[in-house]
């Protein structure tokens, strides 16, 4: 499948084949891909939940407006970011790069980040999402569907997931085999609306 | 080329051809598979702002660590955010849907996001970031590159594009014709680290 065909036949599925299984090597591929996103700094924070257990999937269900693709799914990934990413060695980000990189890169993340907790958090939700629309497209060329899902008691859910204080909870995204097509795709807004040419009127 | 090769070859590249001019069917292209990520009640609460006038191509790149990629690009994209989305009539959004799906969505929307400033700018900076890996991906897949870049003045670019106060600066991508390759890829972190399988162990 080309990648303009798997972007567009990406939608959201909610309705997946309850007794699929997905093999254990395809779990990894997705991984694999997924963890080729970008990230900043290359600090990869994300965190990937991967959730197969079918009594927890019905746990979180129920903190998700009892939504059904929750426990259908073969796969219930949660996007989550670790907001200390900034903190750690550098090197475990920057080892690869020339001597004369790391001298410049390496020191410019911590202070980057530190002390200004609004960015951090930005950057866990951003770097989730670049992980998790990675995730949804090679899923969907691996022949999967999946649905980005922000309704549910996030709270419920950290708790379920043992979330730990310093890690941000993004987004959950089912993963699994359509056993009911999605809905028609909804309208896009007009380009007009959407794309801002050089910069917005002035006030 | 197949989505895992997109995945695979889409690195951050830096330098591009200067001379490049991006046709506008490759940009109307773009613009269109972007616009096909998903977002949270189909809000399409992403904003893409496209510059490809040189002198400000070259105004941003001085507020971006004079970072060369900023004016090469063919076209620099800011991915920003309306933080006002959900305050819209929600038929914008819905009007597709069957009466039944619009009775129940509809009113959701506002309810969801209202008053909830922290949601509302996550919702903003999710959004954009998922739009902006389809954008990357769609790009490579049509033979362009890209690099998504968080370092910059985000109050300097702000005020050069005229950001409006109700929406969100998320990141830059510059899209290009590659010039120079990427530097090696980062390495990347162990499964350890950033899976989680079904929890975080306890404390």
């Amino acid at each position: 499948m080309t990648t303009t065909e798997t972007i567009e036949s990406r939608r959201s599925v909610k309705h997946f084949d309850p007794e699929h299984v997905m093999p254990e090597a395809d779990l990894a591929e997705l991984i694999r891909l997924t963890k080729l996103a970008p990230s900043s700094f290359n600090m990869q924070n994300y965190r990937l939940v991967v959730i197969r257990d079918k009594a927890r999937q019905r746990e979180i269900r129920a903190a998700a407006w009892d939504q059904a693709h929750v426990e259908e799914a073969s796969v219930l990934f949660i996007m989550c970011a670790d907001l200390t990413a900034h903190m750690a060695d550098p090197a475990l980000y920057w080892g690869h790069a020339p001597q004369a990189v790391q001298d410049i890169l390496g020191p410019m993340v911590k202070p980057f980040y530190e002390g200004k907790d609004q960015l951090i958090r930005d950057e866990g939700i951003r770097s989730s999402a670049l992980a998790g629309m990675t995730l949804m497209l090679a899923a969907r060329g691996m022949g999967y569907d999946s649905c980005p899902m922000i309704g549910f008691d996030a709270g419920a859910v950290a708790k379920i997931i043992n979330l730990p204080s310093d890690h941000v909870l993004s987004f959950m995204i089912p993963v699994g085999k359509e056993a009911k097509p999605a809905w028609d795709r909804g309208p896009r807004l007009a380009d007009e609306k959407v794309v801002i040419h050089e910069q917005f009127p002035g006030a």
